[in-house]
């Protein structure tokens, strides 16, 4: 193996860890099923503490490695030491890439979510336990305007997460035109859209994007979206939970047999 | 319109409300949108409090009657007297009967959810909202064993609790007894099932079975199933959440245009 090939390998492995910091959301965290650790990281200044007990505990019964740093060195990995309460753990998340990846090797025709301004942590966890199990290409979840992952995420998930095929972008806006110039069709979900999913097919790779939970898609991504989306419903209801939403589109074809 | 007939629909009429009593329970779920009032009860011994002038300014607002009583007499009203601080409103559900009558006017041709120890208020609520929009016959939900109407389930329905065609039983095992006697075929979901939805066709009318978040399908209830299916899931996740297996249980027919 060359330079070249080793380096890519281990941007590859780093690329799917995910830190989180703090006592409590780390220990949260360590104690949901599926979990996989990398390493834990302790700030050799922590006194004593029943907490923090417990959370080595867990890490050793997975045999992840734990590393002792100075206060400033573990701030550097926590990237929040005013709240690291001298813990970080790096998750392992398999699924977990920058979505450049993705597009670079591509399939001819796949489906992706895309989340626009899912802030309930409760939501996000269990749209990524949903995309996990529907086996569809994955789920586009923006740094910017979305809740992150978190431990209500990771509890929300029932530890799916850590199977989930999740596409990290910056801005989402930015991310669906590099997918559209890569030849992919943006649809915008919407009550209000006149298409009904029903009546849609997809002949070019195809990105559904799930807008905010009260606001709905975003002006930005509404103003590039190829097609506007509903589903119709029933009894005047006027909108369903943006799970429910991100369920019916991720297992469409398992239902219809497509 | 004869006595008979008079007494019918009065008792329709009835059947359709769902009293909820305390103060806090009472204005939560009359903050929620598409709340319809029948009538709002309150003991003529209350003390002025900011609270009871919050809920009866929203009873003004929608029109609703508001009734005074002794403390005794409301306690039968609220039907506990210990927990209702005064307070008990009759909302009006449109679409809430006994299942009995349901099965007195059933089509040839129907699907229902039917709740088997579904604990979690949200979940219930996700539930009820998710089956009236799909437009699907309804859903049977037992007084025994699940979560019942209650301002969190109202909240997380979104409103859409007041337009779901909601049928009550006392005992689930009973009552899809009284089902399959009337020709329906009862079908239990578990993730342990060889049969998956896609292979199921519904030849008769159905009545699929929702378990318990954590154990599932209750024994008494497995006994009687005629089927037992499951939602096939990629990348090892082990279940859905319930809602999002209600969901697709619901919204099949229009994913699939069948």
């Amino acid at each position: 193996m060359n330079d070249s090939e080793e380096y890519q390998q281990r941007k590859q492995f780093y690329d799917q860890l995910l830190t989180i910091y703090g006592r409590k959301p780390v220990l949260e965290a360590l104690q949901q099923p599926g979990i996989q650790i990398h390493r834990l990281h302790l700030a050799d200044s922590n006194k004593s503490a029943a907490i923090l007990d417990d959370i080595v505990a867990i890490a050793q019964r997975h045999n992840a490695e734990i590393c002792y740093h100075s206060k400033q060195a573990l701030s550097r990995i926590s990237r929040n030491g005013k709240q690291d309460q001298g813990v970080a753990v790096d998750l392992v998340l398999g699924g977990y890439r920058a979505y450049e990846d993705f597009l670079k090797t591509a399939p001819n025709q796949y489906e992706l979510l895309a989340l626009d301004g899912i802030t309930n942590p409760q939501n996000l966890g269990m749209i990524l336990r949903t995309v996990a199990a529907s086996g569809i290409a994955g789920v586009l979840l923006p740094k910017k305007g979305c809740a992150q992952i978190d431990p209500l995420v990771i509890k929300a998930s029932a530890g799916a997460l850590f199977r989930c095929p999740i596409l990290r972008c910056d801005d989402l806006a930015a991310a669906l035109q590099n997918f559209q110039a890569a030849g992919a069709k943006v649809c915008g979900l919407s009550s209000h859209a006149r298409q009904s999913l029903g009546e849609f097919q997809a002949l070019a790779p195809t990105i559904f994007v799930l807008g905010n939970e009260t606001h709905g898609v975003s002006s930005a991504v509404q103003a590039l979206a190829d097609h506007n989306l509903r589903i119709p419903m029933a009894n005047g209801v006027e909108s369903l939970n943006v799970a429910i939403t991100a369920s019916l589109l991720a297992f469409r074809h398992q239902l219809t047999g497509a």
